[in-house]
């Protein structure tokens, strides 16, 4: 939809999801002169670069929002982070979804608020060749079929006005719109309490070295202690509740493991070209301290609980959640059964990891198998080489000897194959 | 079988893998006692840790062996390992799978040997509760079905008499055979010029830390120097074929990288509690470095060249071969049609790589994406951000605009189950 | 274990899954006499060709049993049927799995009862060949961990006593044992109220006809009336709720559908060449008329209702589920979360679905798509190809030209694919 | 692109798929007054509905086309066809993809024309709802990414002009152009030699039973003879070579096998509500009785060959390549590497089975398993359930006392899960 066509069906009323920034201001002042009452939502997500979210409001207001409001996001946004870690849903192998995840969890956010004031139309500021136009498009549809989205930066009107950055600057201070002097950077970062995932500019040429990022939550390896840390995390049904033996509530916990793990290198500048939603590829360079230092604690403790067939599904599930992260789909059907199936594993996941941390690298040190620390394990007397017995033990075992029965009946097939099918496939 | 089905059904010729250590001289001597005309043969995979091997067949003939044959293996079990690489196959999110790799390259070349002398049974040392005896049990049935198996450690009777070592050392010493003084070690070891598998012994009590393991193919991380190395890899058609720029055959481009990321502490102490074959929970810590420096730079190169269609077939190749070398079953049909997909994927697996090595950190430094370098690459100027045209461009691209068809059409579905599902299955 | 372990170990009390055939009388006497106090347990899972099963409790008393008990488990069983369905578990596309599903139902009521009387040791008559031994162990190590399982048939002493048929014919009537008068067959067949399985005896020559094997569930497709009949059959969250309008109970509703289905030649003579757990091949002929009633209904209705990324995701619980029953596996952790998924999908499927029976087919004949019956139902007039506007529409839409947009953004990538790639993969 | 952009860009010369119907002839004309020099291109699929192919060029260069070509499609099309038998591809469990494999098909005959005479751009007739228009887009972005596609009915221009049937008639008569006297149908219909399509018009009802499609491959089961007919196919390397003992070409086996099948109601009225690739869904009615035939016949023989290993990994091939088809991604990497992997087991596909036809179902009748009529059959005595010694058999063979062994093995896994875990998962 154009705006001409957002005016006519549905009417003035709109509601923007605003992060303060020059798309925002110039967006919100540009459809208020095109005749809409324009109200501004910003969803407090942690953000570790933001600035006071208040003075988005005061912005938002000055750029001819007829309202400007702020909505807390960083409780759900944590839930839905530990749900990424339990899932292990790191996308084509590296990156955390940190910004994936975030964006039902913004759309959700505001759109509650949009419903108690009947707002009709939700626009965002996100381009026509990424993933995060099709994250908004999506989870509107999925929470509330009957709200449309805007996207400006779709609308031919809107980008023959601004073909770029520079138009958008001289729009705004033609208009005496209180833009932030702009921060010079060689990319753009999105961020918040999960992560900071930077892009495009500099980043886009694979000649030049991430290396001149500069971490917002952490330091790169080698700018990290010469000293080893270790970190204990105990984890009870698949969340993180202890944090080297203290307790505390899931926002502490992230913030504590940003700082442990961004200060070790941990979990920075990550690195992939990625397949985007659309079909071609991107770089991205990632940062996820806190994510990397629960997640590789979260495989270490379920390397203990899932057994084969379990892991083979659980490895099915976790690819598929992070496919749905990614490409927008978190809220639908599909999604929905993955998670129930994973919450039945996850209730599972109740032990103590403790990790090594050291200039970026994340080491197994120990794990207590005690059945009071780790009620469900697997890892019993049973995995030893050395027991030859399996007499008297308290655990379930078998005789060496009862391996010449198994190998018995496994070699008919492969024999079978070796007799009849090899000569016909291999070379 | 036990050792008297095995002499009475198919006589007293018979083949051992041995390594020259103390089960391979307890074993021989043992059968050659009981009527048994042994030949030993042992492998050369290019063992880091390995003494000459020349002494090992001297040892076999002292113990009673009839003939003791040496036999290349390195330059195969190298072009496995590269198949390894170019499948990405970890065991379970890790390991490299360098020993499961290993075992069918052992196991046909001792075939070849024994073919060649008509002997009708094959011998090996690993013991009942592991992965091993699977592995050559089920190449030996898939490559010479008409050979069988016996394995000592799955004989009542050969258990009996030695349950543990101190009764092996016994033997020999009473027998004057020529085993080594044994090496003290709180762990067991398997090498190859691929990695090194150190498991058993102390490693199995999870709650001591495993950085009491002497790594045999580099250091531990901390002890790495302070200053990062970059490295360029080249891949033509999947095979890597230059190490910062110098041409060199797959041995040598292993033992450069090998020495080259060992230094670094790269691929030093992977830590994997695994699900072995028959059903238990093993801890095994890892060493590969050049399977980690050349994987992780194959890695990123993939990242440039496969689509996200082909990535997810690439994902499910990538478990299945892993479970394939895992439990012994490279051999068969499966393997051979996953192999044949990955070939075709392989061969457009071209360019150049440079990463930087860190104390244990592989990270991306750059990569040549021109044509000429990358023929196959999909990173082209489509990927970026910025350019909103579309117009005159060399490359594929789309109008932003279009993007707008792509989201209504989209948003059909989305809303569909947004207004008809989510009712029924959202909390 | 043979059976003076168990009698050393765990004393003489020992339940048995009797049948009250040939091998439950042979078992329990040879058992009695080596001095067993044996306790036989029968579950009625309403067995289409099954005499009074009181009788066998009279029988089982006669062979030397301390006691026998009968044990309800048709209810459990079609429970448990309904979930085959929802699943369309069919093993290896064709096979409901009805003889799979009810292993772990009937170990589950006998288990029940034995822990009552505090036996610690179960026999079952399942050979060494089959699946079923398998089955047996597995549910009995789930859910009674430290209950041991007997089996004669893997027992070396029993073998021997009784190599074949005849031996146990002559042993029952030198004991005057009650065995009934053998029914001459020419295959056997194991029979619950899910369906019949057939195999063995002339069934094993692959080059005999199928069409010698009399069904005990209802018709060959030829014998079958001439006149197509049609069942409308309602779903209520997944469960089967009314036949033609009626509403009926569960195993009311197997009945019916098992003697509509049967009479047409529905599910009658399914054929497969299945691999068995133990590696081998092996052929089954299986009558299961109410399970493809039922589940084909089931399935033209889900057609309505799951998305793509939800079929998908089905398909991928559905393999898993078949493989976890076949292979024993229905009481892992794995099948506990696929039913947690399978579950949150099943809770949509709503709807009444006509079909058509005739002659060994299912037609898809009519299904009421309005809201009120199906309220989840994605069939919708966006399916139609016909409307070109898109607006007024109450049904989302969207307009033909939108999918110019949707084209211009999925070209980029496969035109990249085609400059870049194709010349490198395509012959 | 619209026909402006078309013109202005790449000049008047333009290609066409054209079936000679209403559409072409209205587009054709409609483009020529545009002043497009217009080449019509038809593929000769073998369409069993057809009349003289040479008619349609007639027919189009009376419509105002330049020159008007017939292309040779037939053998390619049966090729493809044999492949999607090897992958049992059908769509959602059904639907043979008859349609959806004759687009690159089609595609490809055409582009290699166009490429002759140096056409750049190719349209094509497909609405803007449907499969059809992606497929032909995508085929020829990777065929030929330097041509462009032109659409019709997603060009508004064309759709205001001709918003539905009647004024294209109109236009037609007013213009004089020979459109065929409108064969009145309830509903539209795809054809070639594989199989029809039929969908739209008053199938869009699914409150309509489908059974009032006339069949234009057979007849309707219950039209269908009271006898049973036998059939054999023998398969060669995964190629039919053979129907019933006579060897016949491709082209001619489908020709055979479309009408002994549809003879015997086998393949048609194959019914689907299908997720179609922009979201919607769908209804189809479908008829393919050659490849229901050949098809069956296959996966009886694959049963054979196939162990559980590598049905897994040809489950996963077969739904990837039915995706493929399906979404028209039949040209890309991941298919070519799919069809790798599949031909290598295809390989192994050589034997005879005898089916039987009956009023529309398909049973196993008797396969050859000797292995000179079957060599890579797995099918060997080894499944019987009665041989329990395995001494002196030709095949392998293992002890029943081995599955003791086996049993004791594969417990200790789960008696762990039933102590550890199944409290903790199970309700």
């Amino acid at each position: 939809m154009n705006w001409r066509e957002v005016l006519e069906i549905r009417g003035p009323h709109i509601g923007g999801a605003v992060s303060g920034g020059l798309d925002s201001c110039t967006i919100t002042h540009w459809l208020s002169e095109k005749g809409f009452r324009v109200e501004g939502f910003t969803v407090d997500l942690g953000q570790p670069d933001e600035e006071n979210v208040g003075a988005i409001a005061d912005r938002m207001l000055a750029c001819g929002a007829e309202a400007a409001h702020i909505v807390s996001g960083k409780e759900a946004l944590v839930r839905e982070g530990i749900r990424v870690i339990q899932a292990q849903a790191r996308y084509e192998g590296g990156y955390w979804n940190t910004t994936g995840i975030a964006r039902p969890v913004t759309t959700k956010a505001i759109l509650d608020e949009m419903a108690k004031r009947d707002i009709p139309v939700l626009f965002h500021g996100a381009t026509g060749r990424g993933n995060d136009q099709m994250r908004f498009q999506l989870a509107t549809n999925f929470l509330a079929p009957d709200v449309d989205v805007y996207a400006p930066w779709r609308d031919n009107e809107f980008l023959e006005q601004f073909p770029g950055r520079a138009e958008m600057i001289e729009y705004c201070e033609s208009n005496n719109l209180p833009i932030r002097p702009a921060k010079e950077s060689r990319y753009s970062t999105d961020a918040n309490i999960l992560g900071l995932t930077h892009e495009a500019g500099d980043l886009e040429d694979v000649g030049i070295p991430p290396f001149f990022v500069e971490p917002g939550m952490g330091v790169w390896a080698w700018d990290a202690p010469d000293t080893p840390q270790s970190v204990s995390i105990r984890f009870e049904e698949g969340q993180p509740v202890e944090f080297d033996g203290v307790k505390m509530d899931p926002v502490a916990m992230f913030e504590k493991a940003n700082a442990r793990g961004g200060a070790h290198g941990v979990g920075i500048g990550l690195h992939a070209i990625e397949n985007r939603f659309v079909g071609v590829k991107s770089r991205g360079i990632y940062e996820a301290p806190g994510m990397e230092l629960l997640g590789r604690a979260y495989e270490y403790l379920i390397q203990f609980v899932y057994d084969r067939r379990t892991r083979e599904q659980f490895d099915a599930l976790s690819r598929h959640l992070s496919a749905q992260i990614y490409e927008g789909y978190w809220l639908d059907l599909s999604t929905h059964s993955a998670l129930a199936a994973l919450d039945s594993m996850s209730k599972l996941a109740t032990g103590t990891i403790t990790i090594r941390l050291y200039k970026g690298n994340v080491y197994f040190e120990t794990a207590d198998v005690s059945r009071s620390s780790m009620p469900h394990g697997l890892y019993t007397s049973a995995s030893s080489m050395e027991d030859t017995s399996g007499e008297g033990a308290a655990e379930p075992q078998y005789d060496h000897e009862s391996s010449e029965g198994f190998a018995q009946v496994i070699q008919v097939h492969a024999r079978t194959v070796g007799k009849r099918q090899r000569g016909g496939y291999a070379k």
